[in-house]
């Protein structure tokens, strides 16, 4: 299929197995934001076994930043409960591989990379609220500029668990005053997609100096009608990544999703 | 019963049918904030039955200020799905009576001014979602500091019906980034008492040229690391029988509220 013809497909109205497939077979391969729309996106942590039950407990504890959507058994690339056909070696568009807490590879597909004893944990994702915000004409301005969220480190802490620790991170969107009201009421009902908001209006007060310069995606303008709101965030997972050393993961590119087939307004 | 025996009757935890009966034999004459917690209070407005298609109309037009609890059948004075034993003319603390849009009495008790034609309205009040914030330790500063909520005019207009049209009168609470989410959260569970706030941050953008001078109750502190949070108020039906000059209407007196057996947690 030449790269001309994958364009024209609308992946926005798309089915989730037909997302999917496609980044099976090396049609997508960068980020999937607006794919599948109405269905959950997951972020993506791959442990070796010994660690899984550490960070099972760290989602548990920290559901704000890693609200989990489904886990697999050690060593199995299926979970059949986010999509029958799932394979996690190959569904997801870009993999980030860790070795003792550093990004060490960058791939497509992480059938080489496979470990019997890996256990997979699936987290949800702002894309869900985002949609959401979308259709409820909640405009989001890293959208309508076509950027990246801007995203940052925080001084709040995740509760600790055996060695996973580290600091909650965030993604920010500006909003008037209407519709800070109705971001938080759009999200507080989804909590599988990091839930209500964690903070409005005073950066500094959960250790951002300079809003205008995130740690991560790119920069966003708020105006003097909008203020600041904050939301815990799916690269939380990747800085406990790094804060931890863990001797091996593996975990999605950063928009880069697992599509899945559960319907995020039913979850 | 003496005045001091009075006082030491515990109304915060009493049923609401005690309190109603303490309002009828006179023993409560002032206000009822924080009685039978947990059960919703509500603003009364009185019209001859002339005026009730129009101002029933109003009230579903215009949710957020006027939420609809009850309302009975032209001449009763009772409204059994909010108390079987409820006789409106004498189970409110205290009365306003309007003429032509003017407030001309003030009383504790209306069979004199009771009228065969007479439709009660009662509308939810804000009391209802502070005792949950209280109860979820949302600190209510007016609460703390023995206050009125302060209230304000805004520059936002009802949805008219017939005659009767105005502002929307809004109540401000204060609060810290975490509480402004958690207020959000917990009024937005509770339309019946005003639902979500309909503003945060901008006080000017509503028409409300100082947040320090309220047009009815007391000037409340804002501190550094807080921003006004604003609800629509049960105060509005009152502005819009000025607004609209109603010949005959019978209100509740501001804070002296009809209390209902309707919890508000199932409501």
């Amino acid at each position: 299929m030449s790269s001309s013809t994958v364009k024209e497909i609308d992946y926005f109205h798309a089915d989730p197995e037909t997302v999917r497939k496609a980044c099976r077979a090396g049609h997508i391969v960068n980020h999937t934001a607006g794919m599948a729309t109405g269905y959950i996106q997951a972020n993506l942590v791959m442990l070796p076994a010994s660690l899984a039950a550490d960070f099972h407990e760290f989602c548990q504890k920290n559901p704000r930043p890693c609200p989990l959507v489904g886990m697999s058994a050690p060593g199995q690339y299926t979970v059949p409960e986010l999509g029958q056909d799932l394979d996690l070696r190959t569904d997801v568009p870009r993999y980030h591989v860790w070795k003792d807490g550093k990004m060490v590879d960058e791939v497509t597909d992480i059938r080489h990379y496979w470990q019997d004893d890996l256990v997979t944990f699936a987290l949800g994702c702002s894309f869900s609220f985002e949609n959401v915000m979308t259709a409820c004409k909640v405009p989001l301005r890293h959208i309508q500029t076509g950027r990246t969220v801007p995203v940052y480190r925080t001084n709040i802490e995740c509760t600790p668990v055996g060695p996973f620790a580290g600091p909650v991170v965030v993604s920010m969107r500006p909003f008037t005053s209407a519709n800070i009201i109705r971001s938080v009421q759009i999200s507080n009902e989804i909590p599988l997609a990091h839930g209500a908001p964690i903070h409005v209006g005073f950066p500094h007060e959960i250790g951002i100096a300079d809003v205008m310069k995130p740690d991560y995606g790119e920069a966003t303008d708020i105006m003097a009608n909008e203020l600041p709101v904050f939301w815990a965030c799916g690269v939380t997972p990747q800085a406990v990544l790094a804060a931890s050393k863990a001797e091996f993961a593996i975990t999605h590119a950063p928009g880069a999703m697992l599509v899945t087939d559960t319907n995020h307004c039913l979850a």
